[in-house]
């Protein structure tokens, strides 16, 4: 039976590497590095250190491309599942033409592959078409959220409240019903620039040598997160930036 | 100056532990290990072997109590406030009796210190009564309810979607507003029982030797959750347990 890895490889700082991600790694034969189009050439690079480092020597790589993506779809989650299609087949054909008969491949995951990312919905598409078998098995990783908590030295939820893992789309439709705490996600509008009274603990590249933090009250600090960030986006290309955003207890 | 680590070591298996977690770890002169009263001997039998596998040879191993605390109190957030106070004197005895200048303290805390885990602020309120100086950092871990998705084999999130991190005294009072995706800790009462129609991913003891996983509608599934709860509690004398309710998408 083939066998496939999802792996966690943290968020940027390669000591979050676990010790079943390392070993999970070393027993890997095949390695599928699938990139987007954009250039993060410093994720890239943290990629092949780690697989440099635990390996095994005589593992082999097969790059793939990753379909392009309408960032501005009018049907969000329609073009998700298209797009989502698309790459499963990319996936499908790579795996079909590179993973022999009892081989371990591997997908190499940023954060937790639990956290918005699409490598298992993905997996289990190709299975449910059934051209394809193989086992797979899925090992967490520092995901972005534990790392921006652990820089701020923060809680992410307070005393016995929830909180809520979201979106920037969605907080631009508004504060979440229900709770007082909320870390934001994929925000390409700065969404909480609406929310001047509330606390945020904001991260980019965070645990990397470009990480950026920033914290206090949005409309203390918010204008000089815009002005960073804009600043790093343009330095490296692309960001990566998340946020917790804390008001005061409702009740 | 002293420095203190607060180090997430994962939610049971060893292996979880991060390269920065177990460097850390070798570099600390101090662990601080504080119990509780309860016996969790599994989970003090891993630290026990984390901290062999690690740790310096020289290193001090400093062991406290727990202040007891009311577990079914009237005024939930008033009682934790005055537990954490009251532990954070035990805290502050052992650290001022027993970190020297220029020596590194360690507390090991179960799954990711930003995850309902009161370490963190124990020690801002150290920092804040001003007798006590010191750095402190925060590594963060796998958390129990990364590795509960991990062996699952689930993302968290659908897409697009958020979900909400609560409690099972937050979830017994309804389900949450907004979201269908909600993760719950610390539940007493097993309040998934109300939503018969949502999918459950239930897990206990997760990623340790004892692990249990169940999945399915909570209709079909929930009774035999119930049981297995009862007995597994019954057998060790303790329980913890974490899990995703997800219910078709409303939006």
């Amino acid at each position: 039976m083939r066998k496939i890895y999802v792996i966690g490889i943290g968020a940027g700082d390669p000591d979050h590497l676990t010790l079943q991600a390392a070993k999970s790694i070393g027993r890997t034969n095949v390695f599928f590095l699938i990139d987007k189009g954009e250039t993060k050439q410093s994720l890239i690079d943290l990629r092949e250190r780690i697989i440099r480092a635990y390996a095994h020597p005589h593992k082999r790589i097969i790059e793939g491309r990753d379909p392009d993506r309408d960032r501005t779809p009018a049907d969000y989650t329609g073009t998700v599942a298209d797009w989502r299609y698309r790459r499963s087949l990319v996936f499908e054909e790579l795996i079909a033409a590179n993973l022999k008969e009892d081989e371990i491949g591997a997908f190499l995951v940023w954060g937790d592959p639990s956290l918005y990312d699409s490598t298992i919905a993905i997996l289990d598409e190709i299975l449910a078409r059934g051209e394809q078998t193989f086992e797979y098995e899925v090992i967490p990783g520092i995901s972005s959220v534990s790392a921006l908590a652990a820089k701020h030295r923060i809680g992410l939820n307070r005393v016995g409240q929830p909180y809520q893992v979201t979106t920037g789309r969605r907080l631009a439709e508004g504060w979440p019903e229900g709770v007082d705490d909320v870390v934001v996600m994929l925000d390409a509008q700065q969404a909480f620039t609406a929310h001047p009274d509330a606390e945020i603990y904001w991260g980019a590249y965070v645990s990397t040598e470009d990480e950026l933090l920033a914290s206090g009250k949005v409309a203390d600090v918010g204008d000089e997160i815009l002005k960073t960030r804009a600043a790093a986006r343009e330095r490296h290309g692309w960001i990566m930036d998340t946020y917790l955003l804390r008001r005061n207890t409702q009740d």
